[in-house]
């Protein structure tokens, strides 16, 4: 008997693509506890991220706002001090904000030491790990250059636990959960697509998916019966595509659905389009042989998480947790795969910028739209106010810092009126190999994209626009960008992009409602402006004004 | 013999017209001293404000950043915690940076108990006093009306010098510095134009102009020799209108010059503007005889600050600051005073947009152009990394956060390629009465300018553009937003509009060369994307990823 949510759970995977799931209809790819949540709760069909990249993607999530408003539009971007996270909304409501898994929140340390805050601090802290209590925080993503040990801020916690499992060295994250047995008994490294799908060195239970839905219930366990909000966010399915057995041999060649593209779009592309092409990412992933090899081990990492997903929510059943908590699962962006000859994330196809999105509301109200699928423009943005909503607060209070809306009108099956008619999302690739085989600056190398359900245009700096037309072309095989046919459909999009350009993001000090309060009321506290005479207003406004005995 | 440039005194007046000053060509206000500052610096003849009302217009120009940036966007509205202003750029550059007079800058009170920032601190202090030292904060305007003892946050220093040269009472800077002596002998307040004439109650050396100049050389000499940025914000020629003798009757009706308007513009004008039109201020200055009482005391209030430039500038050449420091003489924004049947400012006219700016630059390379006139588009944030670039700093290494341009090599008679083609302006009018009228929600009331040096667009959210041919109509009297013959200025206009709106303003963190010097560094901290082979890069990139002995 579901119950009111008091928690909220926010589930994130990192590259997963919208269409990897059976519940979204992949045709090879069984995902039933998934699923099960789906059928509890409400797919959404049209979920957007604000920026086809991890770190982006997640600070416009984590704080509410688009890229362009909170400004940290690539990954190591650190998000400004002052910008409001989750746990700034939700902590002065009582609910408990803690993370375990990624974020890729790059700390303004800068900025930090010139308002004096100390990072140790508890408030420090909260800046430094966007707005979460970091219950435990890795990145996932361990790297070993010869400019540097690794990738997240710390030795991640993770490495101790294998240490202590008896995988031993400086880095097991990368020698054992992301490397094989290569020839002659050499390690083969998981950043070498070849050996995607040799087995991990790693035992199952041992690898990154169970290992941080263990710390998940961990924090359930200790929390206690307090209100909280867990961001449990997993690194896979996100490179190095390599998979612990039975993972890595789950899925066959065979099983891999054809790539999305045409010959067509490699004939006169954007430039832009072009420039991402080139990249090395993209034409590694153009070949075949690389996606037969890949794809399988990718979807093995997909079905783990499922596995995982049904470990979780069955502590979360016997321990009284499920029906009270909200419980939302998606991703931070996809993965093009050798879609459209790109790979990686980063441009705008369906592919790299849309989610899954599927929220489970326990409370009563959710019951007219379970298992129902939603089909409105929705944002990843939206999500920070709904939370806030469950968390008893009011978002429309917040409009003037939170960008998105909440989405429980849409969870209890309502037709909110005037919805939002386009998505935007963005994109800076400034420190991409494309700005500088462009010519580029930083500042100019920027894109945008802004999609209806019809439509979709990818507005680039300094370039013509490109357009989809989502109705007749859903796999957006053909740029109609230049194609006079399409020139109404261009200039509609363009100009709602105008329109978002100019929004007002950045009065985060005034709410609408503080304005509408006080418009007019300068006067009652002796601001007195294009008055002639005495008798021109009340004779209450001159009180102060009269002499002084 | 000028020397290099040290210090800078930055000099603003506020509500002070761009053309009410002779070198500016005023017929009847001779203002010799200012003019003689022009005639060893650089006068402006397009320079912009970001904002035609007080708050928004300094933030800009303290923060060096457009309305849309940093938020603050109307009087009262606090500038956010974490935005950077003067302070922060000139005082690691060892120049004391510091203020006497107006800043109109509201503390983000909750960013800063967000933060964990004491008020109370030098950094609160800062933070709170908009990046200044407060050697003398008075905002100049101190009300007393039935919901609050006055408008400032604290009792003005003025007050108690006041009350210790005998003008007694709670708040003589109204009693005295701002009344006059009315029909029997009655308390007359400036806050009632009709009075404007009347002498003030104060002896001139005891009213405010002259008081804030000797506060400024107060500064100075106590400064000693350590460079320092000394920020002068008087805050006349704003109302109330009112001077003491002999500056309230130094002007006649006789001197005052004819209201630029005409009958054309009443006639089915533009909704927003009509609304402007309707306010009280509008309709009270639309009067001749409120023109001709109100318009010569203006004139003697911008008299009297010429008077004091003389004082000021006098002291300067005898203790030999003169000729070692950047002086800067402008405004915040203009006065209507009835010009298109407008009062105050608010509006995008000439008259309230357009400022006065005058730069004098000791150093010698400036000499080449002393005395001259530059006719480019320059706008207030341009003040910002012209101050940085006097103190040694690199506006370029800032242009991430900066967006204005050093006028340096305007003030050198360089002629810098690629100036920029448009200036833009921002007004928000959610807390006037003519959103309220008009039905506008806070979020859409907001007014854009986009000026070249032939073109003026107004683009009103949710209204029709105007439009406006400054060098066939320069007294901008015939809106042509809806002509046909302007429609190609129009779009022109209105896609630069598109273009800044989609500009980077909020990636304040990382700045264009730390992306170029990090653009495809991550492989050397062991981030391998779309590898397949070892093969495929150097062997450098793998050596954190062999086996370990």
């Amino acid at each position: 008997m579901p119950g009111k949510a008091k928690n909220i759970l926010f589930i994130m995977c990192d590259q997963l693509r919208w269409d990897y799931l059976s519940c979204y209809g992949h045709p090879h790819l069984e995902t039933p506890n998934i699923d099960a949540l789906a059928a509890r709760g409400v797919r959404f069909t049209r979920a957007y991220v604000q920026s086809p990249i991890c770190g982006a993607s997640r600070m416009s999530t984590y704080t509410g706002r688009y890229v362009q408003s909170h400004g940290a539009a690539w990954n190591g971007f650190p998000l400004k001090v002052g910008e409001m996270t989750l746990g700034d909304y939700l902590r002065p409501l009582g609910m408990r904000t803690a993370l375990v898994g990624k974020t890729h929140m790059e700390a303004d340390v800068e900025g930090m030491q010139r308002l004096g805050i100390d990072p140790q601090s508890i408030i420090g802290v909260r800046v430094s790990e966007c707005g979460f209590e970091p219950y435990e925080r890795d990145d996932g993503l361990h790297g070993m250059g010869p400019d540097g040990p690794r990738y997240s801020p710390r030795r991640p916690r993770y490495n101790s636990y294998l240490n202590d499992k008896g995988y031993a060295g400086e880095n097991p994250w990368h020698d054992f959960a992301n490397a094989a047995v290569g020839e002659g008994n050499s390690l083969a490294s998981g950043w070498a697509m070849r050996h995607a799908r040799k087995p991990a060195r790693v035992a199952e239970e041992d690898s990154e998916t169970p290992y941080m839905t263990r710390r998940g219930i961990d924090f359930m366990r200790e929390a206690g019966d307090a209100p909280w909000c867990l961001h449990l966010s997993y690194i896979k399915p996100h490179w190095p595509y390599i998979a612990p057995k039975p993972y890595n041999d789950m899925y066959e060649p065979g099983d891999v659905i054809a790539a999305v593209r045409s010959e067509a779009e490699r004939r006169d592309p954007h430039p832009v389009y072009r420039a991402f092409m080139d990249h090395r990412v993209s034409r590694t992933f153009s070949r075949d042989d690389v996606r037969r090899e890949v794809i399988p081990v990718y979807m093995g990492l997909i079905k783990q998480i499922d596995d995982q997903m049904g470990v979780l929510f069955g502590w979360m059943r016997e321990h009284g947790v499920f029906d009270n908590t909200l419980i939302v699962f998606t991703s931070d962006h996809g993965d093009y795969l050798g879609d459209h000859w790109l790979g990686d994330k980063d441009f705008f196809h369906d592919a790299s910028v849309k989610v899954p999105l599927i929220i489970y509301d326990p409370s009563s109200v959710g019951d007219a739209a379970r298992g129902s699928t939603c089909d409105e423009l929705v944002e990843a943005i939206d999500l920070a106010p709904t939370f806030l909503a469950v968390a008893g607060g009011d978002p429309a209070a917040q409009s003037h810092r939170l960008e998105g809306r909440s989405l429980l009108p849409l969870l209890r099956g309502e037709k909110p009126e005037a919805w939002r008619p386009f998505a935007v999302s963005e994109y800076d690739y400034g420190m991409m190999p494309a700005s500088a085989a462009l010519g580029v600056r930083p500042r100019d190398a920027r894109l945008f994209m802004v999609a209806d359900k019809n439509w979709k245009l990818v507005h680039a700096i300094g370039f013509r626009s490109m357009l989809f037309d989502l109705k007749n072309d859903p796999d957006e095989l053909r740029d109609r960008g230049t194609d006079p046919a399409c020139a109404g459909e261009l200039e509609r999009l363009e100009h709602a992009l105008k329109q978002w350009g100019l929004r007002v993001s950045q009065r985060t000090t005034r709410s609408e409602q503080q304005i509408d309060n006080a418009r007019g009321k300068a006067e009652r506290r002796g601001i007195l402006i294009g008055v002639w005479d005495e008798t021109d207003i009340p004779a209450e406004l001159w009180k102060g004004y009269l002499p002084r005995t």
